[in-house]
């Protein structure tokens, strides 16, 4: 070992446990336990420009178990990224650059917000994909401008929550080499060791997904790391784990292989005499020896060699394929066509019946086609919820620049796989029913948190799917998906109001959205007697009016039309009012108050919402004397419209409703 | 094959071919391939009697493939069950004993419902760990009580989930030898060849978490499906996998081997070829011979004579061990000891602070000490959600009547393994941050649908846990499990609502409850001063008044504190308001009329909640004029006291809201 390395390593080492001790919150131990593997990639194994920390072909390194972030913090610092020994002594303070977990958009150098346990692991395998989509799509057989590789560290909670096998299993069937996992295997969790609930053979687990495994016996030899680490870039078919045998908290004598060492600060004499084991002076807090300033200078203009190396190889590339080189540019940059809101309109004026989801299906192929990198697929639902793109290939092993993704009944890996894909600039779409939102949650809140417009569609989004039941039929998850931060949702009601969602999603930049689509067939709004979609845009708009209103009904996707029945009727009987389409609530509310006014006049109280689902939430909108129509229950198992006459969502209801307002 | 074999095998499917033929809706392939191993189980295998379906020591039946649900009711049937040919012939249809997909409590014979895959993995595990604790508890030398095995029917999706892996890495581990899972290995899904998505070497996956592997080669051959099942029966010390290589629409001409046979009727036409290939008479629908009639008796019969010879000895065993017989009997109806109102009062007057996951996990122990069928655990969090039960043990292979489970890192198992446990009669808790109640999503949900009374306790529930940032710090978690029908969401503000909350929770029989704690220490409220907290069990109580009060403030869980501080100051600028503690939404709805009234009269519309979470669904309780205080976006990583100030939560501004509306 260097004199450098030795350097290296006891400062990551020292700096977490200075930096957790000073916080007097975080964990030391994972830290500790992984400085010389984590050293040896920085300096060795991973290519990066540190002042250019969003270059595309950087190599990728995901720290799963995030809460080990001062790791990445000390290591970032010392190989030149912009983190100074003063963010670091901000570790877990308001607004700084080291918060407790890592995150994405707000550390140079942290490909992925990382916390909750397993994302990451599918994080990774989406930026694999996208690695092996690029490669296949831009490089030539002189031009290997897309080689960057990913790499990931995994705790035993990783490999322990399902949607890491989830992820691994699809990253064996796609043989994605350039994917490389680091298991700590340290044998310590919070409550104690492993082997209180864990016992899984890893490398027969692994294997058994069509994984390499190779094994580090000693996480302090960084000969051996570097050799297995070699070994684990040039594997050729497989993607490959490394099995790191690791002592948690390496270093303290009182702590050191123990859950203590986990998730609180050593103390400060426990930390002093971990310093002094190291060989460390045990007063000196938050020190860096001066020659690792050198190094850091040395890891900077390597770094911008690489960059500049790869910046001429592209430049060669674009005077070679000029016509690749523009769309490639066109990707880093996160730009998107010009010419979306004329190609969405693709639907004649007066269609009479149709699914929202076989609609959608329609414009999803339209924009695909103009924009090659929408890659998505669907979780083993495509022939049902219409998300796929005709004649564009499967992304598989045969031909990784294929467009249709094959993700299995892995709900849960493809929300945070195409979170991955998202990361490293593809544009992804997910598929599949409403009601299986609840196991892709977790990565729908990491796309909202990271600010990630991924577009997750669901379709099945009711009773309206009939036979199937109360198992398959959501009723809470449109208040699920509606109360996450950052989150759009969707639900169209025709399609026309599709066309118009789709150039609003394609104009979000920092935001996912959720499409909700409709199982059962339904009439479209005819648009020659009622308002034209174009306000679908503000999220709400009036779709059909009286003169002088005097109660609003809001509906939403397949129950709109059934707004607008009532009003007929209710017209018929001289009772005038209006209906509101209300697809996107979210983008409702960012409307200023007079356009919200405009089509919610606060003196108009006689207010009915109408949605087949909970109804939590609708009070915003229907006010005080308000109705909400809608379904705080299960459902049932028959035929669609049988459902909607039981649980009481029909024409004659709303009129009923809006008779009884009057009445009041 | 004798004749009744061929009979039965014969009529599972062409009864599942009617059904859903009839219906116009449905999964007809798996029944098709599956007749013949299910017909094996249920003539060989199982012991059951149709005439009691709820039979305590009977072995439990999952079929995790739910969507194959005329599989399990043609069967049924068969077998003596309460299910006639018109139930069958009303497959799908409204109330129908026969749903789309099998329902617990809504059809005999169903031992939980299933479809949303990997469901019934998980649940099957927490069956087999009742078994064990049932087992180590009750049974003695002479006394082999406690006896059943789990079988359940997985297919491709439900190994693909992450959650199958999370269950059987931990029933590997546990050595659930009872537990056997049959995997219908028929190569389709709905979208083509399994090999789109899934190459896992299932025999090596299933090794390497501690299961043993037996391969049935011909799904058609009851004589190798008889032999491998019994080995199975008597393996001693891991779980069994038996690997069922079948053919999806076995029989269909045109159909078989293709996932055209998956979710959609055959076709009248294709029907009548699949009878003629059987053997059948194409043209009669829903038929069944009559030598089957006697067979249904002789099964009836068998059932009968099984439940009764375990009724003697019970009997005996009665006699033997009175104490225990008891025990086991209030288990067997689902009661509760009566001493629980008293028992949970445990804390004294006038506690200064505390965090309620300290607090909880002391009534916690208290009402586990009452119930010694309380059994449950936490996701690795025991440390810090407080959630085990100290001197009970562990339950491991070396004490199955270990009372804390260690889960592992596998939110979504532990989910739906309490599932399993609570329909074999324990009364489960799990416990994990608020935040990864995402992960348990879809398991919570099966809990409400079921009707199964578990307790989902959740510590850390919003940014005041600090540091662990916005990973960690949920948002809109409460707003999400508050939309789930059927299920209570429960925030308690001190101690006392924390002794009232439990009794509440052990009054519940037919809800789950999600317990909500803080991480952070909080005031206890005075209770000298203000309310008693006896209105706890009505969800929502006047804590703090005035005379004639002109404004209300609404507060939850860990900010409660803050508005009774609010009400104290504003007194002293002479403003009259009242404060609400309003624990549990669910159980406030559920109050008359009046007594909502009386705690928020109708004529204050000066109304403010506070609650750090999402405001969605405060509208309902606040009213046009009123104002939520909370947070509608993402936490941030800083300590707890300055994020609330940060976020604007805090005693000035409820101040300054309750001033503003006054001055409307």
């Amino acid at each position: 070992m260097t004199n450098i390395t030795k350097a290296a390593i006891d400062s990551i080492r020292s700096l977490s446990m200075d930096a957790v001790q000073l916080a007097n919150s975080g964990h030391p131990g994972t830290p500790m336990a992984l400085a010389p593997v984590t050293f040896v990639l920085y300096n060795k194994i991973l290519n990066y420009d540190p002042t250019e920390p969003e270059w595309f072909n950087r190599d990728r390194l995901i720290l799963s178990c995030g809460h080990a972030s001062m790791l990445l913090y000390s290591v970032l610092h010392l190989t030149g990224f912009d983190i100074s020994i003063d963010d670091i002594k901000n570790f877990r303070q308001l607004k700084s650059k080291t918060p407790g977990h890592p995150e994405y958009r707000h550390t140079p150098g942290v490909d992925t917000s990382t916390g909750p346990l397993g994302q990451g692991t599918a994080n990774s395998v989406g930026m694999a994909i996208a690695r092996k989509w690029f490669a296949d799509r831009f490089n030539k057989p002189e031009f290997d401008l897309i080689s960057y590789k990913v790499i990931t560290i995994v705790s035993d909670g990783d490999l322990m929550e399902g949607v890491s096998s989830e992820a691994a299993s699809l990253a064996g069937h796609l043989k994605l080499n350039d994917l490389i996992w680091i298991y700590d295997n340290n044998k310590i969790t919070i409550d104690g060791k492993t082997l209180l609930s864990f016992s899984d053979d890893i490398k027969l687990r692994f294997n058994s997904v069509g994984w390499n495994v190779l094994e580090i016996t000693d996480a302090n030899d960084t000969d051996q790391i570097e050799k297995i680490l070699s070994d684990a870039v040039n594997q050729k078919s497989k993607p490959t784990l490394v099995i790191l045998n690791s002592i948690i908290g390496y270093g303290s004598p009182n702590k050191q292989d123990t859950s203590a060492a986990h998730g609180s600060p050593l103390g400060e004499e426990e930390v002093k005499l971990t310093k002094t084991f190291y060989g460390l002076d045990p007063d000196k807090k938050f020190f860096v020896p001066s020659e690792l300033s050198q190094f850091r200078e040395q890891k900077i203009n390597e770094g911008k060699e690489k960059k500049i190396s790869w910046d001429k190889l592209f430049d060669n590339y674009r005077n070679a394929y000029p016509h690749e080189a523009a769309e490639l540019l066109t990707i880093i940059n996160r730009e998107l066509p010009n010419d979306i809101p004329e190609c969405v309109k693709i639907f004649p004026d007066n269609q009479k019946i149709a699914s929202t989801r076989e609609l959608n299906g329609k414009v999803l192929n339209t924009v695909a086609s103009h924009i090659p990198w929408m890659i998505g697929g669907s979780a083993d639902l495509s022939e049902s919820n219409n998300v796929k793109l005709t004649g564009k290939g499967d992304f598989s092993p045969e031909n990784y620049s294929g467009r249709n993704i094959h993700f299995g009944i892995r709900e849960h890996a493809m929300g945070a796989i195409a979170n991955g894909m998202r990361l490293c600039n593809l544009l992804p779409f997910t598929g599949t029913f409403l009601v299986f939102s609840d196991y892709m949650k977790p990565a729908i809140r990491m796309a909202a948190l990271m600010k990630l417009n991924v577009i997750f569609i669901f379709s099945h989004d009711s009773i309206g799917l009939g036979e199937d039941g109360p198992t398959h039929q959501p009723v809470e998850h449109l208040a699920m998906l509606r109360a996450i931060p950052g989150l759009d949702v969707f639900r169209p009601a025709d399609d026309k109001e599709i066309e118009a969602m789709w150039n609003y999603t394609l104009s979000l930049r920092d935001r996912p959205i959720a499409i909700i689509l409709s199982r059962q067939k339904i009439p479209m709004i005819n648009r020659s007697k009622y308002s034209s979609a174009e306000g679908t845009s503000k999220g709400g708009y009036i779709i059909a009016d009286s003169e002088n209103p005097t109660a609003i009904i809001i509906g939403t996707g397949s129950e709109l039309y059934l707004c607008i029945d009532a009003f007929e009727k209710l017209k018929q009987s001289g009772i005038n009012v209006r209906v509101v389409s209300m697809p996107c609530l979210e983008e409702f509310d960012r409307q200023n108050e007079e356009y919200r006014n405009f089509v919610l006049p606060p003196e108009i109280s006689n207010r009915i919402s109408v949605e087949a689902g909970s109804t939590l939430g609708w009070n915003k909108y229907t006010g005080d004397k308000g109705v909400s129509i809608g379904l705080d229950s299960f459902g049932e198992s028959a035929p669609a419209d049988e459902l909607y006459r039981y649980f009481n969502i029909t024409v004659e209801r709303i009129i009923n409703e809006v008779k009884s307002l009057y009445a009041q």
